[in-house]
């Protein structure tokens, strides 16, 4: 005995999903078929749809946004620094501190050759021309510290190396409230290479 | 800045599932809009929408199935023995491992007076009809041993005291693989309730 074939369907469309293994899919697509009223199914499925219907790229940041240019950067306010980040989930957690009021540039992705994501995979190309377009004086690199986080920290070095522009990174460190027994090698190198004079 | 509205719904929609918060709605609604091909978040849209019209309950144990009539109650080779399940996933489990050959009812829940879950809610007044319809012997409870397994478990004893009729229920213990050192007190208090000699 198996499950229906429309279950099984639903159950595979789950599983693609990142963190979503076969029995937490298995669970999802019987909440859906047991749980879930006919409306909010309905409405999911919907929502699904409206999702990609309607969302796009910004043609300036690369953000998600649903107009062609996003709400930032249709702000003419904002100061010429350029935060580079890796996806939208960043823009937002950076414009929740409310301390930056500079522009973002969204490269959707890493740099990482073993995945064959070169450079031109991501939305960096662009990134060059907005800088002379936008008359940019300084770059925020505000991507994670792993490898490919660092690999496209690197490049993007590069890309400016010769230019009169400012290229900086975001300070790596022990988070607030962590403990320094808790934290890895790595962060507390990155931790005493950053350190500030008081 | 928000998330553009089509997503910001995206999220509420997957936020009803259990074991999903707003950080994994937020997750999973991104993929959507950003990983997913326009024809993986299609299907994915279609499957719910296929699954909650195609899908309905087994008029006779009230399992999930895409006829009127479920695969194993159309099964007339089926011996006379009715295991009580709580729900459809418990089905295959048992199925899995090809030892029982009765046939199956699934309640759907448990009794939960707190959440006013009573035995009306549940697939239970059915049980009676076809224990007699069907010249059951024996009934097997396969409910989880929690609060709501048990008081569902006595109301099912209750309901064929005065009967002939042989009510069990699966043995509990210890799991096989476990290490006793990390049982909690109760499975081991079961599992000596339910030792037997070798």
């Amino acid at each position: 005995m198996k499950y229906p074939n429309s279950l099984e369907k639903l159950m595979k469309s789950f599983e693609v999903f990142p963190g979503i293994g076969p029995k937490t899919a298995e669970r999802l697509a019987l909440h859906v078929a047991t749980k879930l009223t006919k409306e909010n199914a309905l409405s999911l499925s919907q929502a699904i749809e409206e999702v990609i219907q309607t969302l796009k790229k910004c043609q300036i940041c690369g953000s998600i946004s649903d107009t062609d240019v996003c709400e930032i950067c249709q702000d003419t306010e904002r100061e010429a620094i350029l935060m580079v980040v890796e996806n939208t989930k960043d823009v937002l957690s950076f414009e929740k501190t409310g301390i930056f009021h500079g522009r973002y540039h969204v490269l959707g992705g890493l740099i990482s050759p073993l995945s064959g994501i070169g450079p031109e995979e991501i939305h960096l190309p662009k990134l060059h021309e907005r800088v002379v377009k936008e008359n940019i004086k300084e770059i925020i690199l505000a991507l994670s510290s792993t490898v490919s986080g660092e690999m496209t920290s690197l490049y993007i070095c590069k890309m400016f190396e010769e230019s009169p522009i400012s290229v900086y990174r975001i300070g790596y460190g022990l988070p607030v409230g962590a403990d320094i027994e808790y934290a890895d090698e790595i962060t507390l190198r990155k931790a005493l290479e950053g350190r500030r004079k008081i």
